[in-house]
């Protein structure tokens, strides 16, 4: 019997890593129509010029009467200076006439501003008799006006490529009349578990099998930072069976295995990759996550996940994360973080820098992490902290700087 | 001609407008069956309790060597103690027979536990020759092992109703082989603008015409915070219309109107309101956002939110989203604060508390707000400070607490 087991070479670092991974990555070029009820979120991809003035019209900014300021000079509420009411004008209609010398117009917020008016004044500083409209307090020139073009300026450049939408932002292009915009596509990223003993939640287990988790986990994440999940189905670890699952994942940007990167005989990931295009690194001095590879095929990153589910999920975190966001073009993201005390002593990995999971209660940072195989490494944690590969020790009460999921 | 204008009565204030919207709240009861791939974000409505094990067999936590670790006592790199490997066992399989003393299994990681054996020895600890392996070093009883049930124990209670399914929670949930689960619906949330001037982008303009913006903000903000949006068509100012807009939302479960909530006399919207449920408040003293009405229909929530798209917009982010997370069983949002100075004076509106919209950049917070008219003042800000009532005027350099939508 022999024994094909290959053992690491050279681990690299975190940092070279994820120089190595930055380095490979291309900002999405596909360009889609996006209706603007499913803006929210995406990247814009065209510069928004105002095809007119927003308000379209100069219009009252309060309910009240609009009149000439000139002819409120002087008035209190003692000494109400008297205008005769020519019209009402609500939002959605046109004056028909203009405001002439002692004359108003009783105009809703909203509605466009009579000629001749310049200003308005609150309902609350008024009072009407019939056509006889008492005015309490002096205008000034403009007050209560909303001017046409004051929000944008037609011609005016709203927004840019790699904008990316808010809510108020899509509020800015509905303004500006449009029911589409053209934003960057989400890239696509196929997110397949290998392995024969992986099976479908939903299914019967057999013995020796166990569910998959990490195409789920993966999923969930990349779908929060701007890519779309692709599902395909588990492979099988044989060559032909990856190579096959590799070609099937083409028409994707972003390619994430997770499983066979260890380093037992049917790790063949690693070698189906090689045959199809090129490993960048195999194996990362963190932990968890060491059996991690990253290649590329055909120009498109390949993320050679570890099998187990907490490995993945944290490398999912730590590396896919920030390379989806640059690929999909959205700006770094900015974790929270806390400082706390660790509620006990933990032990770390020699010379490799681990992440550390731990649940936040009770002003307290308590250590969650287990093996890197359960999952609930992750589900009972709120976030890690990170111990450097020289520190072999973190006391109970040390602070810990926690960064939040 | 005779002015039906209504005034403002009293207005309350902010705190107050919260207690009364707090006290209407009811979490949603709903619940629905979700697919695990469409679970993220959304609320556990069900316990979940483990049906097995997980994992669901011991099994090799390392590429390696399943030993009896009493056969390695003494092992080191000088003196190997020599086993004879009587199988060799891959992930998907089981072992076909159990170990005995002298012997071993050649083991992949996650495969499972071969009878007999307590331990593995690490693959870059050995050496093998045909069926001759060497071990460099000693084993502790239960080393590199992950242990049935270590992650999650049959019958263990993994979840709780209420508990929001982070993308680790899917995980574990996919762990125990569910394809479904039980979450409490995403409340769904009627948005519908008033207004004659209103109209759907992509339309062309009428004078006197303006488009819609409030109702793709309100949308985007609702689908951030576990809400699931219902547009519904622009209803006309007259209070049969809007009773009827009224009626047709009442299959939604929170209702969010905009305009038709200031002094005028098309401001019918309170009218109808009144006839079809109940005005627990109408005015709140802030800016902007004073026009803003709440109340019941049904039981169901109902927000008057003003027209102006700022106004509406930053009553959604202060208003509206703080009471759909409580329906919607989600946590409080938690925002992100930075403490910047302004980078040039502001006067505030009088005995009113405001929120002041500002832009981040070079570490002061410039301010952003123009007027509550004006979508720009949103879509250029990056968040707001708030001003007390009492105070008039923040200086140039004075410290304010920007909150980042």
């Amino acid at each position: 019997m022999s024994t094909k087991m290959r053992p690491f070479g050279e681990t690299i670092s975190l940092d070279e890593a994820r120089a190595i991974i930055t380095r490979s990555l291309r900002p999405i070029e596909r360009i889609e129509r996006v209706p603007l009820e499913r803006a929210h979120g995406r990247v814009l991809a065209e510069e928004v010029v105002a095809p007119a003035d927003v308000p379209p019209f100069s219009r009252a900014a309060m309910d009240g009467y609009a009149v000439r300021a000139a002819d409120t000079t002087g008035a209190t509420p003692r000494q109400p200076v008297v205008v005769t009411c020519i019209e009402k004008v609500f939002t959605g209609q046109m004056p028909s006439q203009a405001v002439g010398p002692g004359q108003c117009t009783e105009i809703a917020t909203g509605a466009p501003m009579p000629q001749g008016a310049d200003s308005v004044v609150m309902v609350e500083q008024t009072d009407a008799e019939g056509t006889a409209v008492r005015i309490f307090a002096a205008a000034d020139t403009g007050q209560n006006i909303g001017r046409q073009g004051a929000d944008i300026k037609r011609g005016q450049v709203v927004m840019r490529p790699g904008d990316v939408l808010s809510a108020s932002r899509v509020g800015a292009i509905a303004a500006l009349g449009r029911a589409h915009v053209d934003a960057y596509a989400r890239p696509r990223v196929a997110i397949l578990s290998t392995g024969n003993e992986i099976v479908e939640p939903g299914q019967p287990l057999q013995p020796g099998q166990i569910y998959d988790i990490n195409r789920f986990t993966v999923a969930a994440i990349v779908a929060e930072h701007g890519g779309a999940p692709t599902s395909h189905r588990t492979a099988a670890d044989t060559i032909p069976d990856l190579e096959r699952a590799l070609d099937d994942c083409l028409e994707d940007e972003v390619l994430v295995f997770s499983g066979g990167t260890s380093v037992g005989e049917r790790d063949l990931i690693l070698d189906a990759l090689s045959n199809r295009g090129e490993v960048l690194f195999h194996g990362i001095s963190v932990k968890p996550g060491k059996p991690t590879a990253f290649g590329l095929i055909n120009g498109k990153p390949f993320f050679g996940m570890p099998g187990y589910p907490s490995s993945c999920l944290l490398n999912t975190h730590i590396l896919l994360v920030p390379a989806l966001r640059v690929i999909a073009r959205l700006p770094a993201i900015e974790r929270r973080t806390m400082t706390l005390p660790l509620a006990r002593r933990v032990v770390s990995a020699k010379d490799r820098h681990q992440f550390y999971t731990v649940r936040v209660a009770d002003g307290e940072a308590i250590p969650a992490y287990k093996a890197s195989g359960d999952i609930t490494s992750m589900s009972q944690a709120d976030g890690y902290f990170e111990i450097a590969a020289e520190t072999d020790v973190v006391e109970q009460g040390a602070l810990v700087e926690v960064t939040l999921f």
